[in-house]
């Protein structure tokens, strides 16, 4: 508790945007979010007051950083899950706790776990042991292509191969990180359900929304999902609440799915945080995942997640020209203002690099055609310096 | 220009609440406001990462602190106008400027700019001389009772008298605090217009909401205000623009009104900087004043100020019960969060002390008996643990 204001205090692993976006949650909730932060330049650590520099790999520095904080949660899941243990052992409130992350943070056994539980995704094998011979015995069931998947570590298209032959793959298999194969799925969208539970078990979920990728990368989430008809928007949800309380999530947890062509919803990937598929909640839900997150973490009631607007669409902003110096950014907030009066900007503090994820749009109203094209006209403005430059 | 992030930077001298709000709303356009704070335990320096520690009434404290500052702006109206004008003369941009905020400094500068501007008013006169002669001309045309107000420093209802007679409003006289005398308008309600304007002289209104309150302090805002008819809530709209025009305000301006039992639309006060009665538009608008604040002061082009609900509604808590222990108001907001699933808390990270303003909250809705009843509850609830404990 922070004596000064009788009010909790969260520690967040990590300072990129989902901590600076909790942050901005919290002040409202009279907190400060703690951040252990890697250098004193990341994104939450340039608006935060209570900011610790530190390694998220070194079970020391998370040891120093967890004292004095109620709870410790995490804005990415790479700490290592045998520190998360040690820490919980240590007395340390942590959400989600390790047992439930290591499903986040580990794809095998992710796939394993939710074969248990006869949750639907695409086939899939290990390839521990002899790789090659593994997913030549994987395609010969089911055919070219395949992806491939690191089974830790991977994120924003980083981790995952599509590869058409032995021969494609091979580079990847000889690399010596641990691989698991997935059949390649006739895709007709992506989906994603962002829910959040706490400790008690209370659990709310926000409308599924559509997710729109580029090159493995998210570049758009249009909410609530287009076309999608209520019972199978209901079972979606359902489906992600149920994976939060069977693996014991506390905090938001993201599934990411595929809808096949044939109509079938299968599992992608979890993420047990506050998720880009969730950033339109900000404006675009009464109570955003960033607020939802700490009131989970910290076993509070969970908000209201009526939407605000009809239609809402989140655009990122991913970094583009390479020729974006910091002074053309200003520059361009101020023609995107201008000519996007009711688009909501968010920049996160980072550096424009090519395919980075440097800020996000939010466009809210009534019609998704004109909504969408407010916000990816207002995203490849600020990003590119186009196309409607 | 923040090298970092190729983005402005805002000084803003005082860290309360209003500073620890448009933080928040900085953070999203990638900034991070830079403070002159009294103290490190000010609610706004508890959040953020660029706090500097000075007495704003030290001319030599304001000018370490504007270096680096693309603009100073303000939360607070005490900064000594002599001093603004020096920092300018210096080459510092602030907005609002010394001449325009004058007129929120010095209500009898503000008094005699409406008259040339034709702006209706309560009637008034300045109590410079001697007091109790001017007090007793003053009633002999305008009768008792009437009320005092110091030129210079009131808020909240400080440094404001209702007095019924010479005898009641000696001890005010001799108190050597420069006053001027205004009729006790027969007010059927108040209202406030709050705007803002930017350096191009684009402006941009809210609508007109109706300010209710209790001892001189606002406890509610109803947004849009109830039952004021289309022309009216634009003339006055309208009113608020030109006042902000011709005072060549730079930032926001809340123009404090009174709708008297007549009907007639007579201006209070004014304040150059984001406003209690526009804290509802964090999530009552697209975009909120802090938002809009930082789009004046910056030149940037200001954001629609479209309601995001037919219905908000805020309410002020005041701090109540002398016992609220910080550990007790965790406690409430717990149960709050349970009870008002839908209500947004706001806390500033301020002591609990009997009618301070220590947090607000927001709800949104259709109807306003509902949407008022459930902010009223919350609010009183926080603030004093009831009536609904």
């Amino acid at each position: 508790m922070d004596a000064r204001t009788g009010l909790p205090v969260v520690g967040m692993v990590g300072a990129g945007q989902l901590a600076r976006m909790t942050h901005q949650a919290a002040i409202a909730l009279g907190q400060s979010v703690r951040m252990l932060a890697e250098t004193a330049d990341d994104g939450a650590a340039l608006v935060a007051a209570d900011v610790v520099i530190g390694d998220y790999r070194l079970l020391d520095d998370l040891r120093a950083f967890a004292v004095g904080c109620d709870v410790v949660t995490f804005d990415h899941e790479h700490v290592p899950n045998d520190h998360i243990r040690a820490l919980a052992a240590a007395g340390v409130v942590i959400h989600p706790g390790a047992e439930a992350l290591r499903f986040a943070q580990d794809k095998e056994a992710m796939r394993v776990r939710m074969g248990e539980l006869g949750i639907a995704g695409p086939a899939w094998a290990s390839l521990a042991g002899d790789a090659a011979q593994l997913l030549e015995g994987f395609t010969a069931e089911q055919g070219w292509p395949v992806v491939l998947k690191a089974v830790r570590g991977g994120y924003d298209g980083r981790g995952v191969w599509l590869v058409h032959s032995l021969e494609e793959a091979q580079p990847v298999l000889d690399s010596g990180t641990p691989l698991l194969v997935e059949q390649a799925v006739p895709i007709a969208r992506e989906l994603a359900a962002v829910v959040a539970r706490s400790p008690f078990g209370q659990g709310a979920a926000w409308p599924v929304v559509e997710t729109v990728q580029q090159d493995g990368i998210c570049v758009e989430v249009l909410a609530p999902a287009p076309d999608l008809d209520d019972e199978t928007a209901e079972t979606i949800e359902a489906l992600a609440l149920r994976i939060a309380a069977e693996l014991g999530v506390v905090g938001v947890l993201a599934v990411e799915l595929f809808e096949t062509v044939d109509g079938d919803i299968l599992v992608n990937e979890l993420a047990m945080r506050p998720h880009n598929s969730g950033h339109w909640s900000i404006e675009g839900a009464r109570t955003s995942q960033f607020e939802q997150h700490l009131r989970a973490v910290l076993d509070y009631p969970l908000g209201s997640t009526e939407p605000t607007a009809p239609v809402v669409v989140m655009a990122n902003l991913l970094g583009g020209a390479p020729d974006v110096t910091p002074a053309g950014i200003d520059e361009r907030v101020h023609h995107a203002m201008a000519r996007w009066p009711g688009v909501k900007i968010h920049l996160y503090g980072k550096a424009f690099r090519p395919g980075r994820k440097v800020g996000h749009v939010t466009a809210l109203g009534d019609d998704l055609v004109a909504v969408r094209a407010q916000a990816r006209a207002a995203a490849d403005y600020l990003a590119n310096g186009g196309p409607e430059s």
